[in-house]
């Protein structure tokens, strides 16, 4: 059963991408248009759009940009050809952790390797594939969302991080989607949203998207998750993710190990939802996962404004962080939730797929 | 060894108190001056003066505020005493779960009902006792510091939670007096330091007090402990208390127990650093303690400014946590280094003290 949300982050409109500025919610709602190739890099490095699916939307719409940049370029088709499957790779390097962006530009980059097209013909196969990702991820958010919510008890209080919401990806969720189609078959159940420092996606995104949609949310600080879990008042945690080792080991916002772990000692089921992209079967571990460092600001000031000591203090700001397979309940996948040992499952799934 | 603090959040001066004002650091570094009981009270209510060993001091200086304001008040011994004695129970009220304050009111309730001596007579006496704690707060943090000091390994990391430093105590701190006089004897030691929303007592206070020190610090955000964990980049942690069961749970700023859990997962030691008047033998275990819930505003913005859906957002915002004695190694005070059980080594203490 799904639920309508009412958030678009990110759509095809004339021939030009659409996206909310996720930088500036909760204080203003505004879309901006990127009608360039590299201002979509730009726009997905600094986090104009942002959550693992949504910036696989992002980067398959970019090529669509650079191919219409190439398009005034080139005449050559395989002058075009050779030029636009670079853009694409550079495309893919805007992030490094989240596996979808690599995924959808690899998608792009078959169509372009496939195609018998002229290059007129190639960008509209290329349109065509950008907005073929974005409905998809919508239908396999509701498809995750409904296979998540049978795992949701009656009246539940669902703990999630950062945000893997309608604003992560075409407009459903893979976490909050799990937590819409759960809410649209139970209206009783409700979302406590870490507010997930440095960059504080829980408490301006979730929260936002989710007063929105009329789903109740407890917005807490990160290091309150323990406190609330021994006092009984959670009853599972579901979360995103950005890449998923063919071991089931989970990159995802900094700060999801440190609540896997407090679940763990708390026995509290812990969930991943993502969509089969973000699964990697080309590493054996999470280890393998490169983890984007970020800029020292994100940590020392917030709204422009410092918080620490003006000198003297050293900053690390690793932007993901890898929870082990082993503190993982299950992952809801658009195929079903899988579940340990997940070197065979997750093996599994891909073979039957 | 003891290493020299240039901080001191707290003096009695000319017959009224000199505090650094902590709700503006790292932007002003100004002193205030109190110069009324009910100025005290609400200067530890809005945590102008925090930490538990530094408001057990500034509740035994309010008390003498209070005993002056009485003087002009009262011509009868009597009832200027029993006055006396509901203001220093009101003053033990101004916050709930740091139990150094109850325990300064209470040795300035000793002091009134043990005086022989007239109302100017008494005002001495509280003013020598106040004077007393503030001084034997330093040589108590001194000693602690070079039991701590044993347990630090060359060259470690220590990762600490909240301000537990010479800001909140009389001026050397507790965690931070264990890091202080590690550091006097290894400089090749470094602190990591939590940012600890909401108040972000690790980020405006701690970076702020080692940097002065020149004590090498990292801020990190609190969720990212876990990662730097798995890293292999932390030591031991090392955090304040405010108040502690006979049983050896442990009340602290909260994000303390989400820590301890992330340590005990990784097989890191985890100590806290405290005064024995921070050991409440009178209840038998940490759920006895209580827990302040304070307001809103400070999970919802920061610098005056919200960060979150303005409107929809529920919000719980305990001050502290309990963790349990399970997840502790140690608790280092001013007579040695306590360890588990708790329940046998505490109450040993206790009676050879």
């Amino acid at each position: 059963m799904a639920f309508e949300s009412k958030i678009r982050p990110i759509t095809w409109e004339n021939g030009v991408s659409k996206m909310l500025d996720q930088t500036v919610i909760p204080y203003e709602y505004k879309y901006v248009e990127i009608s360039s190739g590299d201002e979509m890099f730009n726009a997905i490095r600094n986090m104009i759009v942002r959550g693992a699916p949504a910036i696989g939307i992002a980067g398959a719409q970019g090529i669509v940009l650079y191919a219409k940049e190439g398009a005034n370029k080139f005449t050559n088709r395989e002058e075009f050809i050779n030029w636009l499957l670079e853009k694409a790779d550079y495309m893919a390097t805007s992030r490094p952790t989240a596996v979808n962006l690599m995924w959808a530009c690899d998608e792009q980059k078959k169509v372009i390797k496939n195609s018998k097209s002229d290059i007129n013909g190639l960008i509209e196969e290329l349109t065509t594939k950008a907005i073929e990702i974005e409905q998809d991820d919508i239908d396999r958010c509701k498809k995750m969302g409904d296979y998540g919510a049978e795992v949701v008890p009656k009246g539940a209080t669902i703990l999630t991080h950062c945000n893997a919401g309608a604003l992560a990806t075409g407009g459903y969720g893979t976490a909050l989607g799990v937590v819409r189609s759960a809410f649209a078959k139970d209206n009783t159940i409700q979302v406590f949203a870490d507010e997930t420092r440095p960059r504080q996606q829980g408490a301006r995104l979730t929260t936002f998207e989710l007063a929105m949609d009329g789903i109740p949310v407890t917005l807490i600080t990160d290091g309150m998750c323990s406190y609330f879990m021994s006092k009984g008042m959670i009853d599972m945690v579901v979360v995103g993710a950005d890449r998923i080792a063919a071991n089931g080991d989970t990159a995802n916002k900094i700060g999801t190990y440190t609540v896997a772990i407090a679940a763990k000692y708390h026995n509290i089921p812990f969930y991943v939802a993502a969509p089969l992209s973000t699964i990697d079967i080309s590493i054996a571990s999470g280890k393998e996962i490169p983890i984007e460092e970020r800029n020292r600001e994100e940590v020392t000031h917030i709204n422009g404004k410092i918080i620490c000591a003006e000198s003297g203090v050293n900053i690390i700001n690793p932007g993901f962080d890898v929870t082990p397979n082993e503190l993982i309940t299950g992952i809801i996948t658009e195929k079903g939730i899988i579940r340990p040992d997940y070197k065979d499952s997750i093996k599994n799934l891909f073979m039957i797929r």
